[in-house]
């Protein structure tokens, strides 16, 4: 953004494409280049808006762009005096109407994302060259000749890279390929090697990790893999790793260790899965919440976790695959997604680019349900963001019956009359029941009369004259009262059940997400009435019935067909940043466009939480 | 330089500074600050001219400067109207006269060079914090809390000084200090370390490998240790080192290892004797040849060897201490200095810089007598410069009695009448002879008519006529005529002498000198008579006679007072770009200045070379 855009304010200007008609609103100082990228329209570029390239030319037809110091280069005097100007540099700071001249060449573009369109221009590009020899009459460097060859970008030469240079120029013939990742050159390699390049985009949760291996020259995936963390043995959830940073002074460097273990064991197997060479793999991207990441390149991650809740750097410095510990290509950058704040990581910045939360009309709910729950409320015009401690209910684990939603576990609970049905993952007896089970199981329990709307079991009584049949399931495990939700023997304590105490653990989980959003609501100032949409997102959003979560208060009350599950929009998110450097920025600018919300700080939190502790009415 | 007085040639321009009144010459798109720096005029400045901290404020007061971008930031548009401009964005495509207006505070200089005054601005710098404790209402990330308090820098960030930066803000009170190179945060200590501030300077030599501690609050070296370059056993010279990677394919890396244990040992012996911590070295220079700076960095040297001699890079790309395998500041930078071509090297280029080759009004010639001798010759006007390949005798490599500079060794020889005096080193019993003691006995011998203008010793008769006691010790050992320097016993087989052979070599060596200067000269169209001063620069310029070196046409026949030895210029100018920025940009500008000949390409050489083998008559 120009400084005097930044000193103007958050204003947003409005962008008008012709002749598509593209229709585009966007923070004020946004180049035309993004602004059109952002939204699909396709413009000229090679440097990928270094302003080197010189292609990406545009007519103003109205509104009002300086010339950039570039554009001389580009136009003559009357071409600037007609409204051309250079797209990657024109700031919009007022509404503008754009002529885009047609394509030389069709753009690529992949469908990632929540249905979005995204034109391909990786920041990994590779350029075939034929060089002349040297000569005593041309001793121009080899490092020279290289970059001169490569004259739309102003390349940065990564050292590593020099050191072979002269033996493989001198191998191949002067016939190379030149491999740059943004402007920097990471290697030359022998021959024209143009079809191959590939990135990895990882989403690196706390209890899963999962890696995309993509081709850039097409943005298809070759491979998907997941696996758990390695780093469990150390505890669940994030809080309780960077406790054991803080108890053993070795812990850190170990947790490291397994980080990057895990994300190679996936690189080998999507690169294995693939049939791609490790060394081909030019970057990876990766999104992550900030504790994950943090831990990942050996940055302590103790400040995160005492108020006030600091985070390293919302931006953390160009690192690379080695400062991951991951064997990709020796030189292979990493692009790891910025962060709003301590609890709302990459991972939810991802997810935001993904369902492209801020380049939306309508006004939409994200909430990414877990131990730390992320929420995010806006349009276009506004967005606003905060975490919420749900506690570990959602991943069932302080719940008694309560597992990972693997074999055996109760994902789906339904009460019609006086039977119950359940879904369990792999179609096998039940062994207990995983988070969206766990919500199931309420929603249904309060539905049929069995809890009340302040989350206690009604009274044995009043549940036998309700279902005679279903109160038989009301018993007592020791001095508490749980429902049974699947026989195993007679015995209620070798049962799968619910008890009293794993209601009141949902309800605490429910409480704390449901008082994030309203507080985001009034930030606002709307109500649930003007929410177009609610987006489930990450694993567990994906399995949630959306029935049940209105039905607990997790989620506004809304016509069911507006709360959908978003899926791994982390993973989309990451996926889109490997595709494209114009993504990349945009989920940048998201720092810029969203308003972090601390709840701990605020007074009227305890208020409104109770308030969302009961179930609706 | 900026592209217009790119496009517009090599044009020169003229600065005069009010009220001092100095009057500099400089290729034109030079900033004015940097013109004001390399001439020791003082301008404020505390952001080494990225255009961030807006102190470095003149007046232009005859000429044109175009208002730069970062100028509307720093002046009313009044002042601008007044010619007031920054003077690290002015570049001056013009002559200009300039106002500098008195500094705020006295900069501190050093002397360093061939008497050069040179203005502290270390690219390493340090700024003592006193930082806020972040808040629930100050959630500002640690690195953006650091950066922010540097507000005349705009820092990029290591992403190894972000590791345990939380730890040590939140331990040290939020009171500490950040370590910045150039404009790059390495560190952030705590406390007030403020002036605790070095750099080595390293003179990375084929045969001697010098280090220079710098304490650069002060500007004043701490400590100097020299040792022999530990890559010997792969032979004496560049091309030996070459061949051997040539020839084993493990070579390269054995010797990159043994560039790496001779700094290493250099910088553990100054930093004792400095009594400094290793790890508050923060920066290393280095210059040295080209082969030995690609070897150190373990980029393949073998294009160097071959026609048509072709460098890896003459800018090579920023690189860091551990790239040179040596310890000091884990995230230490290290500047190499630039070269102008295979053979003229970034220790040519710190002779220029310690000797202000480019920047001087008079005609002056530079030759770096060695194995491969370097040689420059011009003015602030116009400067070439070549390589000359004499080959070892200045070494002593191929001499009969050559040895090394050590004890034992004569290192000089004077004829007076009958008699013969030599200066040993060590003043001991003489051993051998080194480079000098060659060129004087040679010189002597021409001078006392034993060897004939063609490189002959005389017929014994003449010689008999001519100096009947210096006859005697024109002898044989086996078929080759020698004259003996010194007995050894009765035998001319144990005296140390100088066989006809050794003479040959000599006349090669200093033949090739001959015809680089020569060839030079012819470039720039002036004679002899035209050059103001001859400068001998490294370890063996500086011990050679000025009178023999004119009396075997070495140099130039010119009155001896102008011929100077310039000592250890190499290590002079890595000292300058420790202890200042500008004297790295000067350094750099250096090979855009200087016009490399290339001596093997040309026609004209031989002839030229066999007209210099005679002894000037």
């Amino acid at each position: 953004m120009s400084e005097a855009a930044a000193a103007a304010g958050t204003g947003r200007v409005r962008l008008q494409f012709r002749p598509d008609g593209g229709d585009v609103r966007g923070p004020a100082g946004t180049t035309v280049f993004d602004a059109a990228s952002w939204n699909g329209i396709a413009i000229d570029s090679t440097c990928g808006g270094h302003g080197t390239c010189k292609k990406c030319k545009v007519r103003v037809l109205n509104g009002a762009v300086p010339v950039s110091s570039v554009d001389p280069r580009a136009f003559t005097i009357d071409e600037l005096r007609h409204g051309w100007r250079l797209a990657c540099r024109a700031e919009a700071t007022e509404d503008l109407e754009i002529d885009v001249p047609p394509l030389q060449t069709r753009p690529k573009a992949a469908l990632v994302g929540v249905g979005r369109h995204v034109i391909l221009r990786p920041s990994v590009q590779k350029r075939y060259l034929e060089l002349t020899e040297p000569t005593l009459e041309d001793q121009v460097s080899d490092v020279e000749r290289v970059v001169a060859a490569v004259d739309d970008l102003e390349l940065r030469v990564h050292p590593g890279a020099v050191r072979m240079l002269g033996r493989t120029l001198r191998a191949a013939n002067y016939q190379v390929t030149a491999v740059i990742c943004d402007d920097l050159l990471i290697d030359v390699e022998p021959g024209d090697t143009t079809a191959d390049r590939h990135a990895i985009a990882f989403d690196l949760g706390t209890t899963t990790v999962v890696a995309n291996l993509l081709d850039l020259a097409t943005g298809q995936p070759l491979a998907v893999r997941s696996m758990l963390n390695r780093q469990q043995p150390f505890g669940a959830d994030v809080i309780s790793r960077v406790s054991a940073t803080m108890m053993d002074p070795d812990a850190l460097e170990a947790l490291q260790a397994r980080a990057a273990e895990t994300l190679n064991q996936l690189a080998a197997e999507v690169c294995e899965e693939g049939g791609i060479d490790r060394e081909r793999v030019y970057e990876m991207v990766v999104c992550g919440n900030v504790t994950m990441t943090q831990i990942a390149l050996g940055i302590d991650p103790e400040p995160l976790a005492m108020a006030p809740f600091i985070i390293a750097a919302r931006r953390l410095p160009p690192v690379t695959a080695a400062d991951f510990g991951v064997h990709l290509h020796p030189r292979a950058p990493a692009f790891t997604f910025p962060a709003l704040g301590a609890y709302v990581g990459g991972d939810i910045v991802a997810g935001m680019l993904a369902t492209g939360l801020t380049r939306d009309r309508r006004v939409r709910l994200f909430i990414d349900v877990g131990t730390n729950s992320e929420i995010a409320l806006g349009s276009q015009d506004r967005v606003v963001a905060t975490a919420a401690p749900a506690g570990p209910a959602f991943e069932a684990a302080q719940i008694k019956c309560g597992m990972r939603a693997a074999e055996g576990a109760i994902e789906g609970v339904r009460i019609e009359g006086d039977e119950i049905s359940l879904e369990v993952i792999g179609d096998t007896d039940p062994v207990g029941m995983c988070g969206s089970g766990l919500v199931d199981a309420v929603a249904q329990l309060v539905g049929a009369g069995l809890l009340d709307h302040s989350g206690r079991f009604v009274p044995d009584d009043a549940a036998a004259e309700a279902h005679p049949v279903l109160a038989r399931r009301l018993v007592k495990v020791g001095e508490e009262r749980v429902f049974v939700l699947a026989w195993r023997g007679d015995e209620p304590e070798n049962a799968v059940y619910l008890s009293q105490r794993d209601v009141r653990e949902l309800q605490f989980a429910k409480a704390s997400i449901a008082t994030g959003w309203s507080i985001l609501m009034s930030q606002l100032g709307i109500g649930p009435e003007d929410v177009s949409q609610v987006l489930l997102a990450g694993s567990f959003g994906s399995y949630l019935s959306p029935a049940s979560a209105v039905r607990i208060g997790l989620v506004p009350r809304l016509p069911l067909p507006r709360i959908v599950s978003a899926g791994n929009v982390a993973g989309e998110g990451a996926k889109m940043a490997a595709l494209s450097l114009r993504e990349r920025s945009a989920a940048d600018a998201i720092l810029d466009e969203v308003e972090y919300v601390e709840l701990s700080g605020r007074a009227d939190f305890n208020d409104m939480f109770i308030d969302q502790l009961a179930f609706p009415g």
